[in-house]
């Protein structure tokens, strides 16, 4: 197989996943040279950071040398005290308070909706500008929801420096995923329906769920029977309707923040959705099947052309040697990678596409997407 | 949870998929009366009997008391010489010969395509009600597909005992499982669209898959390198599109299994149908996401009504505790479970319906529909 991607990435204090990703390199093996820590950059604060994603953050801070002056730790008050070493700097994590944004430019946040509820506006009162990850304040009609190779203008009226707090939100993981790959598809053909359904990782469900995949399929292997504290039934070797809360349209909360989502971020009120959202016992990539349906003809070829012309994405559809996106692929990279590019035959002509879609949920999911719309505000 | 299935069935010699599976009764521990061995029943060859399905078909033959007067266990010269128990009798496995159908009524196959397009042909013509597991002879319009709740119709005209041969095809078990479920929706409201995506077991690429699954999984646990010899790629914690061949257009052959299949089992040439099959880590039964377009409004809870009372079907639809089919509720048992029911917002009024659907790939997918078949013959 090519190289498709960048080598795996480091990450910190986190030791679950070691053996169930690409080996990573440590911080002494990388001959990057450090150019992110500059006296006119902004100062960052990092939220949630014992979090799987507060981690991810420190990664990608690191690997896109992301020009920070200084950078803040910040957790709750469990976590307050610990040590830990990064970018060749002692840090200390401090806990969480209201004081915590005094001089801060911008805040990443990932420690679930209530933390984000709470303190979002005392940091913003404060002038610091929020990078939600949560769903706090996601359908907020003043609040923008940014995927940067989608739709970076909803954010143009947010710029750093002006002494002024803002939230910005991070979508959901499963539509960060699905629209990096569908937005090309329906800039050229207007999609008018979407029909998803996902394979979603125990990442989505954060650290102790990962922990807990690992834990239960040792247990279940050794004939034992499987712990279940963060989900409520046998994850190893099994799947399940995603564990969000069941609305009483039938629909569970992951799934309506996809339809609601895709249609603020394509600002179309009128783009029709359905999702069936699934865990599957995968680490920390998610995989969706989706099948569009266009106003315009868009015949497969053409297609899989703007795919490979898009940004963020990868195209892995070799049909010879049955090559295409799997999670583990994907793990540890920053580009969301499509696959099973075909004509639908269940539509008429060329008004319908199958395509399928792998994406790291830690990563563009979450932490990437974060902080490329960090990035967008220097 | 309730109790909603029998008890689990106990399987024979295999050993790899105990620690996986829910505890299965030894035959010791049955208090069941063999009733099967009748001196007037038909005399029934097992042909792979080594294989996953092969086995499931003695534990589904002896689970239902099929009435056999004599049982022939047949397979590759490899396995040929070897013992085993069953129903208190020792059997010696013979080696699959053209004489291996001399006096046998029913033969049920499932030893792979290429040993049916050789030996069905040849166990018909000495007479011989071939029952066939595999894709050859599927497609052939003198050859009935049959789901037994869904067409018994297409083999009224194929007996016992009238001294002659016949084929019949069994279904591929993606098809069996959402056409259990799907056709008494479709009998109500006339489905003209599915579009359906997959989660497939390791069981549906055999015995030596679901093996391979869990030696995997151990070695990534251990650290070390996955063995792939069933697969291309790493299995354990990983998904990937199904490995069959891709075809020109670019869907798989498991995929044109479900198009195809289905529109000669509903005697439909127009139902337009979808489909995404993938392979995820979980070891014997599948689960399908499928999103349904009517032709006549067809409600959420009427839908739910006529599941509870359709054939073959158990409803697991419980949105309050989140309680739906899982691969491993339906593990060993005989129902298709059908759940997260719901009307699909993307289409108008009632017109469409998502559902999940799970089903045992090696019991109702595979073993228990033959033998539903072969049952209909006495």
């Amino acid at each position: 197989m090519e190289a498709l991607f960048p080598f795996p990435k480091p990450t910190h204090f986190s030791s679950t996943t070691n053996l169930l990703t690409p080996p990573k390199p440590t911080f002494a093996s990388s001959t990057k040279v450090r150019m992110s820590l500059q006296e006119n950059g902004p100062s960052v604060a990092v939220v949630g950071v014992t979090g799987a994603v507060g981690q991810e953050f420190l990664s990608v801070l690191s690997d896109r040398n992301f020009p920070y002056r200084s950078i803040k730790m910040l957790a709750s008050k469990r976590s307050a005290g610990r040590r830990f070493t990064f970018e060749e700097k002692e840090h200390v994590i401090e806990e969480l308070t209201p004081e915590s944004f005094d001089g801060v430019d911008i805040a990443l946040f990932s420690a679930g909706g209530s933390i984000s509820r709470e303190f979002g506006p005392i940091a913003v009162e404060r002038g610091t500008i929020v990078v939600d990850n949560s769903s706090a304040f996601r359908m907020d009609e003043n609040v923008p929801l940014v995927i940067p190779e989608v739709n970076p203008e909803a954010m143009d009226h947010i710029k750093l420096g002006m002494g002024k707090g803002a939230l910005i939100a991070n979508p959901n993981c499963s539509t960060i995923i699905c629209l990096v790959a569908a937005t090309p598809l329906h800039r050229r053909a207007k999609v008018l329906r979407m029909v998803v359904s996902t394979y979603q990782a125990a990442s989505g469900a954060g650290a102790a769920a990962m922990e807990e995949l690992e834990l239960q399929t040792r247990e279940v292997l050794e004939g034992r029977s499987p712990t279940c504290k963060i989900f409520n039934q046998q994850y190893a070797f099994n799947l399940f309707s995603h564990n969000a809360s069941v609305l009483s349209n039938g629909y569970n909360e992951e799934e309506m923040k996809m339809v609601k989502e895709t249609r603020k971020i394509w600002n179309d009120k009128d783009v029709k959705i359905t999702a069936t959202c699934i865990r599957v016992p995968v680490m920390r990539a998610h995989a969706e099947s989706v099948n569009l349906q266009f106003e315009k003809p868009l015949d497969e070829d053409t297609a899989r052309d703007i795919l490979k012309n898009a940004p963020g994405v990868v195209v892995i559809d070799d049909r010879a040697s049955n090559h295409f996106p799997t999670p583990l692929e994907v793990s540890n990279k920053d580009d969301v990678a499509v696959g099973r590019i075909r004509r639908d035959l269940s539509q008429d002509g060329n008004l319908g596409l199958d395509i399928f879609v792998c994406g790291d949920q830690v990563r563009k999911g979450a932490a990437l997407n974060a902080i490329q719309i960090a990035e967008m505000l220097l």
